[in-house]
Order: structure tokens, then C-alpha cells, then sequence
């Protein structure tokens, strides 16, 4: 197996509805990507895009093609990826193997959405069709049902009074809030910086015992990585981020995963796989961009991922653990909750910004220091998809 | 690169409207695929499936997490591919690269769809989504208008009376109910082995000059391809049928390739890449799974994949030189016209019938003497997505 970097990343800002199509998204940042890594849409071999909602969104299946065609990239192999959430994740992780198997020397991989486009309440209600449609979804289990189901079993589980574990949640989301406030790119860019445990819990109440403060938002966006082989790299760029772990699983319903939640054992199987493959353990990652579609998500992912005891993480982030400076710098980008949650491009934008804090190129104020390790977890639906990436700086 | 092998596959009958879900169909066709590889669930290391519409047809998104719970893959990487038509041809190239670098030993791959069920005018106007959503589809461009201006421009571009021409493609339909009437997995299994060439040109017109018989179905229905390292294999089958060729391509807008019509540039591309890998040239292939979702298709695709020169192809048809016995036997399953079009699933059902023509497991009416290889066609759309699999016997 090849070495596979990183040699190019770009985003479009994530935002609420605009008006771009998917196809005008998803080339915008693939343009730059390409730009970025100092190639032209000609040496691009390959094009996947991680996208869920594109057909039901404005009508666009199989959109990977027409956005092949559009930035120039004529008669490559396209593929559509659908994992939900994890979309782009899937995307970058064949992506990978199709570069580490000496197959392709480069491969553009990411992902779109026009979920705010769609509107919050058609998009929610749709966006259930990601978990088992024929027991769980005509039973009330939208994704926000699942996950306040999940923090009164966390708080069951782990004995910690729903009030004190709703103020941990508030401090995660005024983690986020802080961090993304200062990041041009995301949806709430210079807002919310100021939240507080009383405006969180204060806030609406979306699905006991979660409030507005405590779900991401829907986003339109779309995100693009170029992995190439070493060899290619050394042409094109003097700071490769390095793929070095790979991981993904599945599981099924979320009934069937009752023995083992709020603790998804997709992530568990996933990132043991890439902190096997890298040979890292997790108290070698600096970053990690992780899925908090909801606030508890946060904790239950953080803790999954091996980097605070199972029960401890709320605790964790209260101490600043969580926070840049602190024992892993988590969602410096302010994560789905505050940079914006375009479903199929949210894994791609996880890579983006761990690339562009390795490389030093991210607003002061969330900048952490000396990056040489990244994990990027990607949550499609309530476990259907997980996806783990390491990246390890090149330089 | 690793020689990757086929080691079992299954198919379910194509068929009209039927009661399975997605998964349970799926899983009937991957259950009999592990069973024939004597496997169990638990060797499959990862699952890729090939679906268009079930989030549209039966509200399941992300279908192939589901899948792998219900057949008891538990915790695998699951990918879904959405390559309109070629879903599945796409899910078997990802998983032919999976095995050959030497990543995972055994992968399961194929595709399930239920575009029956979904009721023919609805599928119709949904599946249009698989066309540029933005500027054909809303001039009225469904796939049967796209294919009945390719017949059109066929028919000028080559010289050919139209009404030739509507007799040859008759010609077609003709030879591929004939295969797909003595096919006991086929959705006209039983049915229109009797037609003749009035009988095509008289049934009603879909779009000029495009009737009735010159029209697949919309059909239900699963297969699934195993995939093994030529080790694994070893251990697994004394009758190994090896992928010895890929290519994927794909174009954009109908308009972009209207250069090339009715020639579709991407099945070019595409099948000069699985030729090249595997050392082979269109004569050397015995039989081929082709994607005749119109009777013109056929033709279309049969020159462009080197069996026939430009324009000749309806004539050689009627010279019995497409059949079985003849130059090259296409499409003795009976096609996607006979046998059906379970869209996401059909790319994995030609390489299910090729693999028992080889192993000389099909009905003695339609069985090809002595074959040794095969090609497989799938067009995804009007030439978004084009793949190509060339299969050779390994005994």
C-alpha cells in the first residue's frame, strides 16, 4: 500500500439557504481544491461525492457526474456515496484506497448539500428516512427523538442528574459557539459567541431534554479534499498532510444496538481500525473534528473515540479538557453545531479543517498550536455509518 | 494488484410489484451468495450496495446498514453507490480495487431496487432525476424521449430509413424476449416468445419512434457478486471466475456530448480501460450482458463496445450474429428488456448471469457453449455513469 496525503482543501463558507445548486457548490470548492494543489482538472483521475439529499433537495440524482462535467473533469470514473452524515467520510476513505493501491495517483473526494435550502422542518422530517424506515421511523424516531433519548440514557447510564448533565451540554455548546463565532466559514460566523448555561437551556425546547442550543442546524455547503500518492505530493506541495488510519462500521437499527448504547459501538469497531492502522493511541490526536449533531453527541462521541472515561466527558469539557490548550483540541472549527451541518460535505469539511490547522492557516483565536495529529468522526443517522480518518502532518 | 475472483453470486427473480422490502430482498440475494461461496456473514469484511430509489420508493435511506444487520454482517463497512442504472456495476469495480490491494480478503457487492412497486408512471418521472435536473430534465428529456432522439438521430447519422430501422430494433426485442422466455429468474419468464416484428411495431408508441417491446420494464428485484482474493478463492470454489478487466467513465449533459451522439463517449472511454487491463480485444469476448434498456440502446452500445461497426449493428442482429451461436452472444439472460431492470440491482445481475453461463448453469435453450469470457455494460442515465467488467474463467 502507497502513502496517500492531503495535497489540497477547500470549503465553501456553510451556510443557511443560498442559491447555488449542488453541481455550483460542490465546484466551487472543488476548483479551489484543485487551485489549492497546483493542478488542473485534467490530472484529476477519479471523483467521488459524498451526498445524501441532492435528488429529493432539487431533483439531481447521480449529481457526481454533472459536477464532474462542470469543473472539467470529462470522461473521469464519478461515484455517489450516500452514508448520511458520513457521506464525504466514505467518499475520502475509498478515495484513499484507490490512491494507496497505486490505482490512481490523484482522486478529488467530497461532498455537498443543500439541507437549509430544503427548510428545517421538510429536512428533519426527511432526513428520518436515515434511520430504519419501516419500525423506527413510523414510530417517532427523527433524529432529534434519538438523540434526547440518548441523553436520558447517558444520564441514566452514568448516574448523573439530568439537570447537571443538561448544564454539560450547555457548556459544549458555548465551546462550539465560541470557536465557530471566529471561523469565517461557518453558518454562525460572528454570532452566539456570548451564549450562556441560562440562554442554553433557556432556549426552546426541541425533544426533552435537548433545547435550539443544544441541535446543529441544517447547512448548505460542500467540502473537497485531493489525496494523491507520496510520490505525486513531492510535486505538488511542500506541507502533505498524511492519510495514516482509516476505519468505518455499521450498525444496523438502533434497537438492535439497546445492549450497548448510549455508546455506539460503530465508532468503537471504526476508530480502533484507524488507531490501529496508524499505530496511534488516543492520546496521540492534538484535533479532533467530531460529530456533534447535538450537543450530547459531543460527549458520547468523545468518549467512544478514547478520550475521556465513559461518564466523565461532560466533567471534561467544564475543565476546558476539550477546549484548544486543553488535553485534545475538539471542534476548533466549532463543529456541526456552529460551522454548519451540510449532511453529505460535513466529513470532507472535517478533513479541511484539520488540514488547515496543521498547516497554521486558521483565525488566530482558534488556532491550535503545533498540529501534528488529527481524527476526523463522522456519524451517518444513529450508527448506520461511522467513519474515522487520521491525518498526520508531513513536514 | 491482487487477481480478484468471483466466488459466488445469486440473483433474485426480476419481477413486477412484490411485497419484500429493500432489505429483505437484498438479503435474500446476498444470503444465497454467501451460502453458494461457502462463507458465513461473519467472512464478508465489507458490503457495497448499489440502490437509486429507495429513500424515494420506500423512505430508507442509507439502505446498506440495514442490509448488513439483516443478513448478520454486523459492524462491517457498508457503502452505498448511487450511479442511477450502473449503481451496482459501480459497487462491484469499488469492491474488485477493495480486494486487489490486498485491503480485505472477501467483499460482498451488488444491488437491490424496487422500481416496480413503485408504479411505472411514477418511476418514470423520478427516475428523470437521473438526467441533468436543471436544464433537460425540465425541456421534457425522460429517459424514453432521450432514447427515441437517439433513434432518431441514429437512424440520420447512419443513413438508416427509419422504418429499417424500427425493424431492426424489433429485431432486437425479438432476440432478447426469445433468451429472457425460457429464463426462469427473468420478470417475462414464460411470456413473448412469440413476438414478431409486427406485433413490436404495432403495440402503443412510448415516444416515436419507440414503442411498447422497444421499452424495458420497471422491475423489483436483488443480486449480489462475492468477491475474493485469488487465495481466499482457492479455498472457497474449484470454479473461480476471475475480474480481469474495469473501466468506468462518465459524461455530463446530454447536450455536452452532442458531438459524439448517438455514440456515447463515456461507454468508449470506459471499455478501452477494462479491455486494455485485461489484454483483450471485442472479439475475444464471448458473451456480453449489455444494457439494452431501449432496443435501440443495444445497438448504440454493441458498437461502441467493438462488436459491430458504426451503423451495421441492427444488421448483424438480423443475421443471428448477436445470438447465441453467433459473433458474440449478447444478452441471453434476455437483457433488461425480458429479464428486467431492477435499476440499482442490474449491473450485479449481469455479472450473476455471466458467471453461470461459465459455469454452463443457465437453462440448456440459452446456454452458451464454452464460455470463457464476458463483458458486462452499464449505463447509468444517459451516459452519466458508464461501467464496464470483463470476467474471465479461471478453470
Amino acid at each position: 500500500m502507497k502513502k496517500v496525503a492531503v495535497v489540497g482543501v477547500a470549503q465553501t463558507k456553510f451556510s443557511g439557504p443560498q442559491e447555488k445548486t449542488g453541481v455550483e457548490l460542490f465546484a466551487e470548492a472543488a476548483t479551489e481544491a484543485i487551485t489549492e494543489s497546483n493542478l488542473t482538472p485534467k490530472d484529476i483521475k477519479a471523483l467521488f461525492v459524498g451526498n445524501a439529499l441532492a435528488d429529493f433537495e432539487e431533483g439531481q440524482g447521480m449529481i457526481q457526474s454533472y459536477a464532474a462535467e462542470n469543473i472539467g473533469c470529462l470522461y473521469v470514473p464519478a461515484n455517489r456515496y450516500e452514508g448520511a452524515c458520513a457521506s464525504a467520510s466514505m467518499a475520502v476513505r475509498d478515495a484513499f484506497i484507490w490512491v494507496a493501491s497505486g490505482y490512481y495517483d490523484i482522486v478529488l473526494a467530497g461532498g455537498v448539500e443543500r439541507a437549509a435550502t430544503m427548510g428545517t422542518g421538510l429536512a428533519t422530517r426527511t432526513f428520518a428516512m436515515f434511520s430504519d424506515a419501516h419500525y423506527e421511523y413510523p414510530a417517532g424516531v427523527t433524529f432529534p427523538a434519538v438523540f434526547a433519548m440518548l441523553a436520558h440514557l447517558y444520564a441514566d447510564t452514568y448516574k448523573i442528574p439530568l439537570q447537571k448533565l443538561r448544564e454539560q451540554m450547555a457548556w459544549v455548546t458555548i465551546q462550539s459557539y465560541r470557536h465557530g463565532s471566529v471561523n469565517p466559514k461557518g453558518q454562525f460566523y460572528g454570532k452566539n459567541a456570548d451564549m450562556t448555561v441560562e440562554k442554553v437551556l433557556g432556549s426552546f425546547v426541541v425533544a426533552t431534554p435537548l433545547t435550539l442550543h443544544d441541535c446543529c442546524p441544517f447547512s448548505d455547503g460542500a467540502a473537497v479534499v485531493i489525496l494523491a500518492s507520496e510520490e505525486a505530493a513531492k510535486k505538488l506541495t511542500n506541507k502533505p498532510v498524511f492519510v495514516t488510519g482509516i476505519g468505518q462500521a455499521s450498525c444496523g437499527t438502533l434497537s438492535n444496538q439497546s445492549d450497548y448504547l448510549p455508546r455506539i459501538r460503530a465508532r468503537e469497531v471504526s476508530s480502533q481500525q484507524a488507531y490501529d492502522m496508524a499505530g496511534l493511541k488516543p492520546e496521540d490526536i492534538d484535533v479532533c473534528e467530531l460529530h456533534d449533531c447535538f450537543s450530547i453527541a459531543s460527549l458520547i462521541a468523545a468518549e467512544s473515540l478514547g478520550f475521556f472515561d465513559y461518564g466523565t466527558s461532560g466533567e471534561a469539557w467544564q475543565r476546558g479538557e476539550a477546549d484548544i490548550g486543553g488535553k485534545v483540541a475538539i471542534n476548533p472549527s466549532g463543529g456541526l453545531k456552529s460551522k454548519g451541518h451540510p449532511i453529505g460535505a460535513t466529513g470532507a469539511g472535517q478533513v479541511y479543517e484539520i488540514v488547515r490547522q496543521m498547516r497554521g492557516e486558521v483565525e488566530s483565536e482558534r488556532q491550535v498550536e503545533n498540529v501534528k495529529t488529527g481524527l476526523t468522526d463522522t456519524l451517518g443517522g444513529d450508527g448506520g455509518t461511522l467513519v474515522n480518518i487520521i491525518l498526520e502532518r508531513g513536514w
